[in-house]
């Protein structure tokens, strides 16, 4: 396996991603009060922010992994183990999740966002680290590979690190900002990089 | 990736589908009472009833989900983006079910149920949105694809909107009998699918 | 989708299959009591008990879906419902697995059992009706498949209804030893239905 | 099914693995004290510690998984026996890593580091069961296999049986370190089973 197709190495990422956007929900409870309704309503909407925006954000990784995988012809050992690195990241997500979503409106709110924005930023940190692995000289790239491709990708991965950088900065000020701006990345991002596909 | 084929896509979803399903289970318990047959027996029916029509519905949902991804050729950023709002919604079924198996037959029942019929609505009209996307002037749909199966498919996904929304009209005067009637729907749908292929 | 390949059911299948399997670690405790070795060793023998039994079971049940689905060439949509029905109760293990975790050895053990081994019933009775309506005049077997495997599967499918009935009745005098009955028929199922193979 | 192709155990295997790893980010918690920061900064080492050293160890035992099935060509139920027990431990890897996050720096954290380690042995013994029952006299091994492969797999399986026990050996004095050396092993052992590759 010193250097081999990237099936399975998508088949295992895709569970991760798959699991662990589809472990969020379980983040979500209510407490045994009066009105469920209030609760649901009123009072749970930084449990709806949170899972909604860890789901988009695992997606939008997932998107972006495939891109990867699709310009790159082999795997090696070193990028398993960037991969596996990605992926705890990745898989570890759930936990901030549920912080934001426990305590969002509440004391300690800001150290939950850092939490979450940390995660975020580590994880944009080591996709860019395992493209610039494979992408460096066009080291597992695909022969018949555009340049233009790749450097999309590039681009694509690269603006992933001062994004999720600002959710920590505007966190210092606004938490609640902080993770609307982390869902708005998300939202905003398929659109936005169907734009960049083209140029 | 700006247009590639349905195979990624079907199995991340299938991911998501099969472990929403399979996490249902956890939100079944019991409390640390004397008898726990007469529990089992008795008092968790409502959490039976709701893991069933949750399962069911799931089920309902990946086999509706393949007829689409069957019928059409290749995936664009729009189908992918909006195929990720729908199985965040899909993902996102455990936490109402939970609340239906702990409220029914208690205080606050009603909202549980709207809380849950809310949910299958969404994603009624989210899995419509995906269709309506993929479908329209055939924008996504193979070439070779006869239009009667096009039909066939607008007409199965059309039917689950008022469907669902009858579950919120029932759950005013019946939240039991709007869960049961969800329950129906789900195990009647595969015979009455059957029929609709037929034609 | 009137009558497709069996790969999607399959692979559907296998996600619940090793997703339920994989849950049934969630439901392993400690209490927060002075000694924890004492607890490993001596107290959580039930826990440890259900586990593997359970693992096993669902081991057991995968490989014969998998028997079924090598003999048969076409899926249509009563096996799909029979399927998923077959589904439900595979991933509903995990519950009856936690309710033995934590009541055997203790008052409420029976009942407990009880519904261990009619979870298991209920599955063994399933997959019957799923393999006898997809054998029957070989409605949905391959046309090279030789009619000898088709009855192995069969006498396969067969055994496990008396063998799970019997964990019923033994649970009404010894609910341990109704467990470890189940843990022996999984742990010895292999290499006899090895010998079965071969007659 | 006597003997068959590697694709579906490795699909089951590979699903179990991905979620056993996810599930892992379940057993992080915070309780409701005053400060979240300083205790997601001073108090939750030992959470993390535990889950990057599972996230890792089961990182590695899936590529050497692989390996295993890369160098042989068939499955018998014996194989599949074995593979069943593997998984079983692997998938129980959750339960003994929330042991050591709840307490490492602790009384008891000792216990919880036998148990961890324990399991970890056992993992290693099984997959050279599976591995010693698949080569001996290349009995599963595919026919083009070169011997020097054979020899590598065989290397990289037996190192994990002495590493393992040494974590047993290192708790009896410093539980913490156990788990550093553990988290070591899977954190070094990618490029020293490159250099294995090389050989």
């Amino acid at each position: 396996m010193e250097e081999t197709g990237t099936t399975r190495l998508e088949m295992f990422s895709d569970g991760v991603f798959a699991i662990a956007a589809t472990l969020l929900v379980l983040e979500l409870t209510v407490k045994h009060a009066p009105s469920l309704g209030y609760q649901l309503l009123h009072q749970l909407w930084p449990s709806y922010l949170a899972y909604a925006t860890s789901f988009l954000t695992i997606g939008i990784i997932w998107i972006n992994h495939h891109h990867v995988m699709e310009t790159i012809a082999r795997v090696d050992r070193t990028l398993l183990f960037i991969n596996t690195l990605l992926l705890l990241v990745v898989a570890f997500i759930p936990f901030p999740t549920r912080l934001v979503a426990h305590y969002l409106g509440k004391p300690g709110e800001r150290d939950a966002v850092y939490a979450y924005g940390a995660t975020l930023f580590l994880m944009a940190i080591l996709f860019n680290v395992l493209w610039a692995y494979a992408a460096r000289n066009r080291r597992l790239i695909s022969d018949d590979m555009p340049e233009a491709k790749v450097r999309a990708v590039t681009q694509a991965a690269a603006v992933g690190v001062p994004l999720t950088a600002l959710i920590l900065v505007i966190a210092i000020w606004a938490p609640v900002g902080a993770i609307i701006f982390a869902l708005a990345i998300s939202a905003f991002y398929l659109p936005g990089a169907a734009r960049f596909d083209r140029s």
